[in-house]
């Protein structure tokens, strides 16, 4: 199995107010219209998808039975403290819940969280010991891993 | 905010066999020791990072508490259905639990579904409307999205 992740699905409770924060709010690309059944990003390299949380249950086959703590986080990257404080203002004002005001972190980095309108939490943050590529990816160091 | 996702982090139970299942069982590229206490794993432009999930909750400042769906499921896609039986074969043999066997998708795929030691999701799918880029990650066609 080769290492590569191809499309995060994030399964929601509210298409439409999904579909709003990421596309009207944040202003992340994607074709689906305010009220579709399924909505594609294209972000770097790999595709975020919003759908029906019963109906990714039932895709997966598995109870869309849960609560709490998700037990994910989605890191959103930035090449600098200055971009995690004026990235979290935006998420703000799109309506998103701050979790963790930015602040310095023991490894190092400057990080933040938000929660999404269905509580899914994305970190901003700075990690001055990652290289960023063109496409907003990230790339370790050779030294580390 | 621009559209990109740097790094998903899977909150875990047990770091060394979430590492053993992802390192030496799948093979996946890591400089993690089996027994670190984080663990990083660079796939296409992004970062699937391994992290206790207590530790997560606390850096995120929400509560650990959680169970059942998380809601969130992981696709990685290959280039052909013959690819998704050798896949699912594989992550079977390394210890994944299959949670839906490969099967048609009504939307002109062919599906699967695993789950790994801590219960996460990952699909093996194959998309014959998306096309897959050198580095394994997906790039939606002009005309849909």
């Amino acid at each position: 199995m080769k290492p590569t992740l191809s499309v995060i699905t994030l399964g929601v409770a509210d298409m439409r107010r999904a579909i709003d924060f990421y596309k009207n709010r944040l202003g992340w690309p994607t074709r689906a219209a305010d009220d579709a059944g399924i909505a594609f990003f294209q972000l770097n390299g790999i595709i975020l998808a919003l759908y029906p949380r019963v109906a990714l249950a039932d895709e997966a086959n598995v109870s869309a039975s849960g609560a709490g703590f998700s037990g994910v986080t989605l890191s959103h990257n930035v090449a600098s403290r200055e971009e995690v404080d004026q990235v979290l203002f935006q998420a703000e004002r799109a309506g998103a819940s701050i979790v963790k005001p930015a602040c310095d972190a023991s490894w190092g980095g400057y990080s933040s969280f938000f929660a999404d309108p269905d509580g899914y939490l994305w970190e901003v943050v700075h990690n001055p010991h990652w290289d960023m590529d063109e496409h907003g990816g990230v790339m370790m160091k050779k030294a580390e891993g």
